[in-house]
């Protein structure tokens, strides 16, 4: 087994995950759990980052790089934004050192736009988008990062040129859950999912985003009149969702740039279905995968040896 | 004061409101509280409609004309929809009575529109739209009737030819409460309304529908970055919500018919503000005052003399 070399955190709003990374990039231990920063706000973050540090048997002396909301004004440190259009190679340089540590810890910034019309700001996202597309990408790039704020990055031959956050996921929960459509969903969990229903909305509503709440009413009607089952129903929500989403992102990037999906697990099979529906070629980068790989450029470019 | 003719009833899911008319259209009497169907589904429908006949003095034999939630298949008694197309006097005609009263009291039908990827319902909106419009209008119209679910009406020479139901009322309370913007609109009661935010929150949406839920997040990233305010952040959600309502519903019906609003209260402020913010004429009719019309429309129709 290679020596350790460093340890990888990406510390998000509400989960925490860290990797013991090896001299040969290894993953020689991970730990994970729900202490996001709104749990180690409370509990304190030299705490939570000491007891995962234990589990994986970190040498005492060994760096850490930090990516996410550990570095937001209301985390550990505030590393401050990034302004674009910024270079990927740019995040490399801006790790803040978290003072008063016995180990060298050190937290990525985000990236801020300050846009007066499309004001927006990311956290790990940044080091997402490093790991997914190395520090000197080339040609027009349209990277996908879905989530609860969805970001959708466009970057031209490395530089980050733009990017807008979508609230596709939290949209879906509080529809799913606050409005009339919670009894329209409601038992859907317990079903196959509704592939049709669902490519039918991504592209009625890439079609004609403009009717994206007359679409989610749909829902509903379409169990009134047209017998639609739960799975349906929540087919209907998500898609609705994300094919607006992506009508948005593309009408900002254009269809002519490669488009990278960042994602895992659920997601990743819904937007894949997504890209699909609308006959949109795309290429899938595992978001642990890229997420690691952001904080490695990161750790070898702060500590080279 | 003239003799009673007539009670007239608008029972919504949330609301209840009668009015005793006069033989020359008068209002003698009005009654209103919070007992809608969800409540009088508990409570009793006859309970609930006796005590305020009480309330009102009504007469033992005076008949009662009802519209709204009432007729719903969870309502009194299932009054049924009546497909569009449909002229508007053929809501005269649809409405059924409830048996085993002491006077003769009939729910309105609702209308259904059995399109296949755009089904649709209303239940007390086509009462208004009657009382709107009057049951042999002319011309090219698209009627607004803002609320929880806001619904869109074409009708063509006093055909309903379609309608749509948008979510916007319904998304606003979800996502001021249920998302990470709830912490963006607080307070936002406290403060005077930013009307410059509204407006250019409604033309962004308007023009560029495929962003909204990009939009949204700008209530937040704006407070981030440009120091946004609570009422400002909650101006741009609500602009966001109804211009993109006013997008879907003019690629609908086109620009070319005239639009009536028919509202009351605050929700007639901010779409008149946002009719003007597109440059868009429009013509406004008070709702409580098109409800009683369509009643009283149906009243004179069901009991001529």
């Amino acid at each position: 087994m290679a020596d350790p070399a460093y340890v990888a955190v990406d510390w998000g709003t509400s989960s925490f995950r860290l990797w013991l990374i090896g001299k040969d990039n290894s993953i020689l231990g991970e730990s994970r759990s729900n202490e996001g920063m709104t749990t180690a706000a409370k509990t304190g973050f030299a705490e939570v980052l000491a007891s995962h540090l234990e589990k994986v048997n970190a040498p005492a002396h060994l760096p850490v790089i930090v990516c996410g909301m550990a570095g937001a004004k209301q985390g550990w440190v505030e590393a401050g934004y990034i302004d674009v259009p910024a270079s990927l190679s740019s995040i490399l340089t801006g790790a803040v050192p978290v003072p008063g540590q016995s180990r060298d810890v050190r937290i990525l910034p985000g990236l801020a736009q300050r846009d007066e019309t499309r004001p927006d700001v990311m956290r790990g996202e940044e080091t997402q988008l490093l790991g997914a597309l190395g520090p000197a990408s080339t040609g027009s790039q349209a990277v996908c990062m879905p989530g609860t704020h969805s970001k959708w990055v466009h970057v031209e031959d490395g530089l980050v040129t733009g990017f807008s956050s979508f609230m596709t996921g939290e949209l879906f929960d509080a529809i799913s859950k606050h409005t009339i459509l919670s009894h329209a969903v409601a038992g859907a969990e317990q079903a196959p999912s509704d592939d049709a229903a669902f490519a039918s909305a991504v592209r009625q509503a890439y079609d004609h985003p403009a009717l994206a709440t007359n679409l989610f009413f749909t829902a509903r009607s379409g169990q009134l009149l047209h017998g639609l089952t739960a799975a349906g129903a929540q087919a209907r929500i998500s898609g609705t969702l994300i094919g607006l989403e992506i009508a948005g992102a593309l009408a900002d990037t254009g269809t002519g740039a490669n488009v990278t999906l960042v994602a895992a697990g659920r997601l990743q099979g819904l937007y894949e279905a997504a890209f699909r529906a609308l006959s949109l070629s795309y290429t899938t980068i595992d978001a642990d995968v890229a997420v690691r790989g952001g904080l490695a450029a990161a750790a070898k470019a702060i500590w080279p040896n």
